[in-house]
């Protein structure tokens, strides 16, 4: 049986050097494509992806172009336009890699919900930024009118931001599976996962307008796919310590314990390297034979071998 | 071993009555969910849908709020955020009529490409209206800028218009097959599936900007999955001849041949009652024991019973 890989690409993978329209994403996701097609002689994958810059778009364009004819999709829905969007290339991107490497094996995107606490704290303090900047005044208004909470951005003006809870459980998990044991390539949880909870009495799943971590959201779905490794791709090859100082140190191999000590010494940055740490030790704690790692695109072969990267596993 | 049903949800489905917001589409597809909980009682079932007035709003917001920056995404990728949007509600609503119901059912929608030929004849001819008016002087010059054909459209306006070629196969046949087999309900091919066609030389997949006829996808779908049954829901109990005229007339059981006989005389509408009766008379003569079915959601179960309903099958 093969080994089954849980690869979590960046928010920025598809948009690195300021790849914005379709046909350029499409030409990033063409070069991720022939990677892992090559990867998929060797390991079962689950593709996961981040949707910062398409989501950003997506609620730009709903929100300029809106009506009360033609009204603007609520975040929740538009994280699900995003992993139909993103999905879609990465899909076709792996299918014309296994074209050309002649390799007979197949994709599927399926579309993800991700269950959340609504009593997670997130929800009385959102953090997450998204959608367009406004003035104060436009922006205050909106908030009243939309319930929506708006801050001021680092000085570029003011924007909506929304609660950032953790993933509990991943409504598509047994039928991801079920694909990853025919050996196809599955692509899901894109953009963190479309967020859900379940109401009260009912039970019932109902979306809500959030944005859960990626990283975290991959994590959720290798622990629960029984994943042998975990993989969070960023911009560098590895985590580091004192990162930008003279005496930064890259991470080799690491046990979860060393690894969680230098996350309670905040070594890592919020909202960047931290949720790659904390996804890729939790990863590790959670089954003796598990592996988190983290890295970049260029590494990533070799970081499967062992010989570079950031490797969090049981020593 | 229960039999198989793809079932075509016509493109106003889910906004029938005005219904244009997120939450009130959703509230549409919650009692879509619920007869269809019910019948995965009995049977094996995948969902296609239409996207008509979801994809022009999508095709809208993201024309009118595009910039340099965020660039408008083409049609094809629309399709693909369509099928993410779409799918997730009908996932959900379906989700949570099985746990209404008291069922242990899961559901899964998957991104869909499908094949048309590059050489198909409607490539030389749109004739699909997409997106929002424009006045002749900017139509023209969005026509020379993007390369698109617009058309005046009776009065209102003028709009781009696509072509509309033929399905040919469909890439995630197998994956799906592979989820209805563990007894998933799968939710595929919206809007007509992702207008895809094979390079020349290369054979790599490629999306081109075009709307699959969503009843010829759906029919493709059911032949390739090798479904027993073919429904095509549309806004009426039954397909008519001589339909709004004091001889109006109900059809109700009919071969294959005789189906064929009502088409040749014209008595179906383009776009309308047409692409419903072909695609059921299609899938008829496909196998000895295919049965095609057109009717409304009012008249689903009834019509499965044979009871009532436009039902094509050989006699």
């Amino acid at each position: 049986m093969k080994k089954l890989i849980v690869l979590a690409l960046g928010g920025n993978a598809l948009q690195k050097n300021g790849e914005v329209t379709a046909e350029e994403q499409k030409a990033v996701a063409s070069k991720v494509g022939d990677t892992i097609a090559k990867l998929a002689k060797k390991y079962d994958i689950i593709i996961t992806h981040g949707n910062g810059p398409q989501i950003g778009n997506i609620m730009l364009h709903e929100e300029k172009g809106q009506s009360t004819q033609a009204p603007a999709m609520p975040l929740e829905t538009a994280v699900a336009m995003s992993q139909g969007q993103i999905g879609y290339w990465l899909t076709q991107a792996i299918d014309n890699a296994f074209i050309k490497q002649g390799i007979n094996k197949k994709t599927a995107t399926i579309v993800t919900q991700i269950v959340v606490d609504k009593n997670d704290p997130a929800f009385d303090d959102p953090t997450k930024p998204i959608g367009q900047f406004y003035n104060e005044k436009t922006a205050k208004r909106l908030a009243r009118l939309k319930g929506w909470t708006v801050k001021e951005d680092a000085g570029r003006g003011w924007r909506r931001v929304v609660p950032s809870p953790l993933p509990q459980d991943i409504i598509e998990t047994n039928q991801i599976i079920n694909l990853v044991k025919s050996g196809i390539i599955v692509i899901a949880a894109g953009g963190g996962g479309i967020p859900v909870y379940r109401t009260k009495t009912l039970k019932r799943l109902k979306g809500i307008d959030a944005v859960i971590d990626k990283d975290f959201a991959s994590e959720k779905l290798a622990e629960l796919t029984n994943a042998d490794i975990f993989i969070s791709l960023t911009a560098v090859p590895n985590a580091y310590i004192n990162f930008g100082q003279p005496n930064q140190t890259a991470l080799g191999l690491l046990s979860p314990k060393t690894a969680e000590e230098y996350i309670k010494q905040g070594y890592f940055a919020a909202g960047s390297m931290l949720p790659k740490m904390q996804g890729a030790t939790n990863f590790a704690k959670s089954g003796k034979n598990r592996i988190g790692i983290i890295t970049n695109f260029a590494k990533l072969e070799k970081a499967l071998e062992g010989k570079t990267g950031t490797i969090i596993k049981n020593l």
